[in-house]
């Protein structure tokens, strides 16, 4: 691929778009070349959110197991009352009647219960029940399996599972579930200017964002995230953090030197170390992105720049992470739809990612305002990690005008 | 309030809402009678995942520091140009030219710099431009401030942290931040029937899915959760745990025996302890729901039944969490738009949380069909919990028609 030299014909303002795949394209080559089948470990319901569902599951019970009172009262025998009014005064509690309340089983000789709120309890235990009290076989009383049914399904394998998918599995008997194992990827941040989050910030330095970034949203998707420590520009650092996180993990993130750099080692040892599925991609910020399979792992190179690392998680990882853990439902990230204040443009050739301030009309209505990437207006580069939400078009599909609504990624 | 005889008049049609406050006031009531200051903590911003800033926050520092080249290549002396194009066949590394890649900052003698991709370097450290390279000062060189610029508010006090602000605040400089402690909530699950998750079910036992439950949504919401074990309807368990609970959280939260049977005790002994702000509430299912005020500390006795409980946090846990947490911003609720295949009810004196299960159109649109609670189709007092999707009605709001338009809550 020669990037540049076509960029220099094309001139400055057709950004080169040769040697560049779809994302659709490294998906293609990306499960062409590699498989993973996820290791099912057994885990307690208590600790099983975001977790996803390896087996299908179906309730063990019937509940209730014999029946509950669906309401706070009395239970009684209906043949009592099938000439009409019995004389309920010399009743003997538990023999002609006993408590219970919601939820309650009784003993089989009862089968019916009377609301608390028709009964008055005397002192001799007899009882007056209020005019028109009606009582017939069953009634207020919740038959086995009115709550849930043996064998109904209460969950659904490659499902991450929910604060209310938990409350299922226990009523359908489970304390335990069976779920894949967390996938185990790996992030290596590389470059020589990069310093940890609090340092004093010297010239020619930048923050390493991404590790602790990037870590939060794998993590929050479902894996079990590795990080390296910070390593600089240097070949043999890059293949010793790489020759461990191979071994280590089962995805490993080479974060930076992407492209062609002096020190972008990264590109050529991936080159020389295995096979180099694709360099270069449809998609900004972070276009120069490879993956490679070495060890039949996939090597991610991703871009370094902030809001190109937060792209490719959002666009890359999020179905890398869905394929590793067989979701039946993708990776779930909060969208909404917003009205354009402004005509918004991208690229039709390129899907980018496009930064956004969301406001509320009077009426309640979201509304999404561009932010410049360049030119008057823009916020620097990093304001798209200062965005309130953002959106990247597909390709071929260019600009939007104000008043049209799109459906806008929720950042924060 | 006599909730029976009023419903004994109104006949079986009507439910009877007598003494039932709507959810407006049960706030007014709750937030006149109690108020809530977060502390504060430092935390490491690597941590801060999900937690709620307590402070703006502002970038200490320009970005670059000086300035970066945009682009891998090498940075020049512009003056060297002023004349045109100068023979460059001669010039010395790190005298006349210095390599600087992308990101890159250099000496303070050379102020341009051109793309790597025009340079061809010569074995005697000369350098062969390609024809009609220019430069000026400052060409491909990124300004101080222009990725990130000193004072840019990088973070507001009341946010719930993403991990796009966890970069944002590593590039404003911060290492640690100030976030508001967790609220502690503690859960009481009350019942002689209940067994814990994964037992074995005998006739008259129903399982404990609320701890589990509840706990996954508080934690989610932000808070710490004080898992207290299952106590049985018996009125000294009871008064212990609450004593021990109210000593050690901030709010309690007392599950079942929210109404009249013959063991509730819970009724009986917040009346006589506290401040009974309410008891009963226009929200269906969960209507029984009280909340008292103990030690200055809310006790909310919270419906048993499953999806009672799940309402209850729905509709006044986020509330009162947002409350604990000054939230500038909602506790995030995952909801979408779907258009209904079907009529739905709903009675508009309450609001009542309503089951669909979501489908696509081949055109992709979301559809929402009701599951009946009730009657016909109904598949059992569980079967909330196994829906894909909620709706609540305000009070007003009765029924929908087919092809209506609902902004249904995500359960799953």
């Amino acid at each position: 691929m020669n990037i540049s030299e076509e960029h220099r014909k094309a001139g400055k303002g057709m950004p080169d778009l040769s040697g560049l795949i779809t994302k659709e394209e490294v998906f293609e080559k990306l499960f062409a070349a590699w498989s993973f089948k996820p290791q099912i470990e057994e885990t307690a319901v208590a600790d099983a959110l975001g977790r996803t569902l390896a087996d299908d599951l179906f309730a063990k019970y019937d509940q209730p197991v014999v029946r509950a009172s669906r309401m706070d009262g009395i239970a009684v025998k209906s043949a009592a009352f099938a000439g009409g009014m019995p004389d309920t005064s010399l009743w003997k509690p538990n023999v002609d009647y006993i408590r219970a309340d919601t939820g309650d089983d009784f003993d089989d000789a009862f089968d019916a219960v009377i609301q608390i709120e028709n009964v008055t309890i005397l002192e001799n235990g007899g009882v007056t029940l209020a005019e028109g009290t009606t009582v017939e076989k069953g009634s207020n009383v919740s038959p086995a399996g009115s709550n849930i049914r043996k064998g109904t399904q209460v969950g659904r394998a490659g499902k991450v599972i929910s604060p209310l998918d938990m409350a299922a599995f226990v009523l359908g008997g489970y304390g335990t579930v069976k779920v894949y194992k967390k996938p185990v990827i790996a992030f290596i941040p590389t470059g020589s200017e990069l310093v940890p989050a609090g340092s004093i910030l010297e010239r020619g330095q930048n923050f390493d964002s991404n590790s602790i970034m990037v870590n939060a949203m794998l993590e929050r998707m479902g894996a079990e995230v590795l990080l390296y420590p910070i390593i600089k520009d240097d070949r043999e650092q890059i293949e010793k953090a790489l020759k461990e996180m191979i071994s280590k993990a089962d995805v490993v993130i080479l974060n930076a030197g992407t492209s062609k750099g002096g020190e972008d080692f990264c590109v050529q040892y991936l080159r020389e170390h295995g096979n180099m599925l694709f360099h270069g991609v449809k998609a900004v910020p972070g276009r120069p992105m490879s993956i490679t399979i070495i060890d039949e792992k996939p090597v991610i190179n991703m871009s370094g720049p902030a809001v190109g690392a937060y792209y490719g998680c959002l666009w890359l990882m999020t179905k890398v992470i869905d394929h590793m853990l067989a979701h039946t439902e993708p990776v779930y990230i909060p969208t909404a739809e917003a009205t354009l204040t402004e005509k918004y443009g991208a690229p039709p050739f390129l899907s980018a990612l496009s930064s956004f301030e969301l406001s509320r009309a009077e009426d309640g209505t979201l509304l999404a305002t561009p932010i410049p990437g360049r030119g008057p207006g823009s916020r620097g580069m990093s304001a798209g990690l200062m965005a309130d939400a953002h959106y990247y078009n597909q390709l071929g599909e260019a600009s939007h005008e104000a008043g049209d609504k799109i459906k806008v990624i929720l950042a924060k």
